[in-house]
């Protein structure tokens, strides 16, 4: 990829990830974070929270299932990604367009807490289709599939009779 | 202003700027980029497109006229700003989130064109209520008013009637 | 502060952080970190090694202490800064310049390990005229002193004489 | 490429863009941009300037000739490129590294001045076995050859002569 709109964005989770597996076995963690500048109030000497910017973001494999293991609602961190617009159908044929974040790394920020860390997926894993062994040292930009939600088309339809149809997945 | 969302862009302008004054005589140009990230196929051998990312960006003063003199309708631009979200209700009462770059730095990228110069706003310009004069060294981010549209209610509402209460402004 | 250079960089530190503090009791925590680019190799079909970037950086007070307790040599890192030249004279009189990183934020990545989080400072500390209570919320950047060691010069000389006139600081 | 350290810097040309060609015929500017940060004095009640970062970028190819056609001395920048850091040794045997920009995207910035924009290499240029035709659309960062300076060993020695061996070619 070239040309793509990488960009920093410090700010804080509103909920906890949510992880999920494409039918493929691949984990997604989503999360959806606010960033709140601030201004300096002359008159009140005070610092005053300006209007907070909110993205979502997603983050795949072993770094989906780190993500959802470490972080939660409330996690202060540095997220870096590509910025990407996605366009979808409502239901009544409106048209809407979303700004999301595809992560390519994150983590949290040490302002305000320490982190105890451990090296991930060391243990092995197995089971459930899901390996992930070896390709730590890749770029996820190098080698990010394509979005396996395109291809997750449920045979049955349960799952997306619940209004996959009109919303972004999360 | 502390903790912003900074961000640079690459892209071409979808449209020519939109020039246009507050009835306090502040000038600002809004203008629409796409960026458009390319993967390589190695099937085809060849660069593909992907989806592009459009985003709405605002400039103000003289740096605003100095866009509107400057480039257009598909010039290949290098924006650095601050994203914003901006919310706002239709007409029928439904939430709609829009993202914007308030312009910090904004010029023609030399890729593909070369770029005669000339000093702006040297001649003096006078007229219309808007005198730039010296603030030139100043950061937008600092004497960055608030928004003027904000206080652009107009008496007489002609301009207005054509859906500014349902649409962002551009 | 308007018109800084803000950088992002993801990397490895190369050694563990080194914590010190200023005559004034200021915390003040350095790493240099590695960020190493890497090239797809068609031949091989592998990734191959770019020429890595080392940076220098330098976080203060309780960031600093969260800093020196949470990450150590090797961890993976993303760290957002302002980039800073800092030129000083060596004993023959000869010109040098360093680059070096105020860090505004940094925290481990998650793409190889887990973090467990762990609020910092709230036990309140004490000791050794290091308070940092409350001042959370507030920006590095908009709070930052001048640079402490600026003001260090040891009256007695003893920790200087290994060499701190001749090298930056680490 | 995977894993480079992208910037963007705003700045102003030290000095005017040298334009060199290496021995295969590929066009390379250089430039020295210096990025002044300003503080608001509250006591002055006025920005005063910080110290200044100083970057050299390179540009290559058509990018190359049409950055030495349009910016000069004192041209306020946009910049985008990769974070470089590049090690030699002196005649001495002394090890210096310097940091450079390699860059991806460059225009003037439109604070100060309007400007006038013409595709560049539209004439089609020919002569002096320069041939950038159609190569446009290519990213700069994909298509990068090597350090075409790498393989400028002049045979006779007589350019080296100058002084390229202890100082980085600019």
């Amino acid at each position: 990829m070239a040309g793509e709109t990488v960009i920093t964005v410090i700010g804080n989770l509103v909920d906890d990830p949510e992880l999920r597996y494409t039918p493929s076995g691949a984990a997604v963690a989503k999360f959806r974070i606010a960033s709140t500048p601030r201004t300096f109030d002359k008159e009140s000497n005070q610092w005053k929270d300006g209007e907070a910017l909110f993205l979502t973001c997603s983050v795949w494999r072993q770094y989906a299932e780190n993500v959802a293991e470490s972080l939660s609602r409330g996690t202060r961190v540095i997220v870096q990604g590509r910025l990407k617009q996605r366009s979808y159908e409502t239901r009544e044929g409106e048209k809407r367009t979303v700004y999301e974040l595809d992560v390519e790394e994150v983590g949290p920020a040490l302002r305000f807490s320490t982190a105890k860390l451990n090296r991930s997926g060391s243990a092995g894993g197995g089971g459930g289709g899901r390996s992930f062994g070896g390709g730590g040292g890749a770029s996820a930009g190098a080698s990010m599939p394509d979005d396996p939600w395109a291809s997750a088309a449920p045979a049955g339809g349960g799952a997306s009779a619940g209004g996959f149809d009109e919303d972004p997945p999360f």
